[in-house]
């Protein structure tokens, strides 16, 4: 079969790859229907997340259907259309066991595409299928589907929830790619006062609008200005990080007010400043995170019910064998507009 | 009268000052009856803190009696025996409001021995009297009532709420002194399973273990690995920073498990390095802060009912006029093995 391998920093490829098997009777094997790539990916080929090893299929975002499944699969049978979340679940650790899938000490966690062969594939095995996967009701369709497999989760978990949106809060989101407008779609569903979006693309703060934000900031000293007139000079009541560069984790720090939150959603590759010469005083929480993917059932039904619309982040379509140029245009998003790209087979 | 006055990094004075007057309806004038000296004001002559100016009369933790109360004061009178707390109260600003009385817009939060004249003195002024003190039951002596000032709500807010200590958690308390040794203390309020110590200095060491630490480490290397052992390789569920410099902060970084929570008590000076490269996928919770002594009803019976023996950490007593030496002994705590030292009048 084919897959998007990649060949340490700066390389990847899509080429001639072994049919992935069952390796144990937890797994299934899916057919990829739908994939798409992330923000994260670029980070790998960037080389920020070295634990990636040369010849890794890369990919933690797709639709499937089941092919075939292990001997202890019960929840899953082939021919099941599914949603592969990025983080695998063991169900069984400490930490699965109190929702915490993402730092999963059984063997799962973010793996796919990351420490096993992920999903940029026509087919991928998934581990610990039963808890790693989520079947679709048929209303769903495919591409509104796999932008819950990782963008809207973790928007709403590491960057809404961990940062504390409440009603009338104004929530600044600094960076309005895919994982900063899903930031913004699902601040929404907690009401607040305003959502002001930062980047420096004119089109993707054009999105931002489309996506809920009401005030836009091309610069950090616009963000400055903006925030400062809408709180009274006080800061922003959540600060969300959706770059992953110190700069941007620095200008969350100062636009967040006395008792704010500073969410990070951002992939780091390098360490940036905490400025707790004036952060101690300021009563500040700052949170890091990887998904838990605990939020996706209930933004699958958000979805189901037309309250979340999964296509909108869709700008690119491509066959899945256009894999080299898909990532073409994700990478040169500031050219192409692009948000989200899909690829179906 | 005599008042101990800041004169720039490195420098102070017990000298004479203008006895305070109320200057506004709600101030209250008191009579100093016991004082001790903070950390706080150590990182005020260091130099840490610089929008304290020369000439400011330092202190922010003291027990008096009310010599004076302006028009507009209706619940103290003079006569009364009251604790001042670290943090005065407007009561009418939105952080107030909401019980965020350390972020004071009103004029208050932490002025006291920092924007206005302190309680290192035989007399203070008090702004907004009625609720920046509290009166104090007979059976609670002035040297059980000053560590309510500041250090045991600051440790138990800022430390062991904002760190969300719970039963069987483990904790590891960076720095033992005063500070450390009141969040180690109240950390037990919540039955955590270990509270570790970790300070250079063995007989800060000897004192966490009165203070109920189950495990002391005098290094960061021996930290790591008592803290390791304790958590199957994981780290603490909660790591209190109780110095106020980078590295030891960075040592809570290293210290917590994946999910866990560093809460910055310490006063800083200067920038830390976050290590946001290894931190973004670690569902770290960072909190800093200030005390806003919402706690200060609930510590206060506590003592009353004998729970919290806040006698326990004054290990000098001065005259006040002995001011000069209070400091002396308290800035070489590592000789002198000072925790709290009390000066009363």
């Amino acid at each position: 079969m084919k897959a998007l391998v990649y060949g340490g920093p700066g390389t990847r490829e899509w080429k001639d790859v072994p049919k992935p098997v069952i390796e144990d009777p937890a797994d299934a094997v899916v057919r990829v229907t739908a994939v798409t790539i992330c923000g994260t990916d670029l980070h790998i080929l960037k080389g920020d997340v070295p634990e990636v090893e040369p010849g890794r299929v890369l990919g933690h975002e797709a639709v499937g259907v089941v092919e075939e499944v292990g001997s202890s699969v019960t929840g899953l049978k082939p021919g099941d259309r599914v949603l592969i979340s990025c983080i695998t679940t063991c169900g069984r650790c400490s930490y699965c066991r109190t929702g915490s899938y993402g730092q999963c000490l059984g063997g799962g966690g973010w793996i796919l595409g990351h420490t096993v062969d992920g999903v940029q594939a026509e087919y991928v095995r998934v581990p610990f299928a039963d808890t790693s996967t989520h079947l679709l009701p048929p209303d769903v369709s495919d591409t509104a589907a796999v932008v819950l497999a990782d963008i809207l989760p973790t928007a709403y978990e590491v960057g809404v929830l961990n940062g504390t949106v409440k009603p009338a809060d104004t929530v600044v989101v600094v960076g309005a790619g895919p994982i900063g407008l899903a930031a913004i779609q699902t601040a929404q569903l907690y009401s607040p006062g305003h959502v002001v979006a930062v980047d420096l693309a004119a089109s993707r703060l054009e999105a931002a609008k489309q996506f809920g934000a009401d005030v836009t900031a091309a610069t950090a000293e616009e963000a400055e200005r903006v925030v400062g007139e809408l709180t009274g000079g006080l800061g922003a009541d959540v600060a969300i990080e959706a770059v992953g560069v110190p700069d941007t984790f620095e200008l969350c720090a100062k636009l967040v007010r006395p008792g704010g939150h500073v969410a990070n959603v951002g992939v780091h590759g390098r360490p940036a400043t905490l400025h707790l010469e004036n952060l101690w005083i300021r009563n500040v929480t700052i949170t890091t995170g990887l998904v838990d993917t605990v939020s996706t059932p209930t933004l699958l039904k958000m979805v189901e019910a037309g309250r979340i619309d999964g296509e909108r982040f869709i700008t690119h379509r491509f066959a899945l064998g256009e894999m080299a140029e898909a990532y073409d245009v994700f990478e040169n998003a500031g050219d192409t507009g692009a948000l989200k790209v899909v690829l179906q087979a």
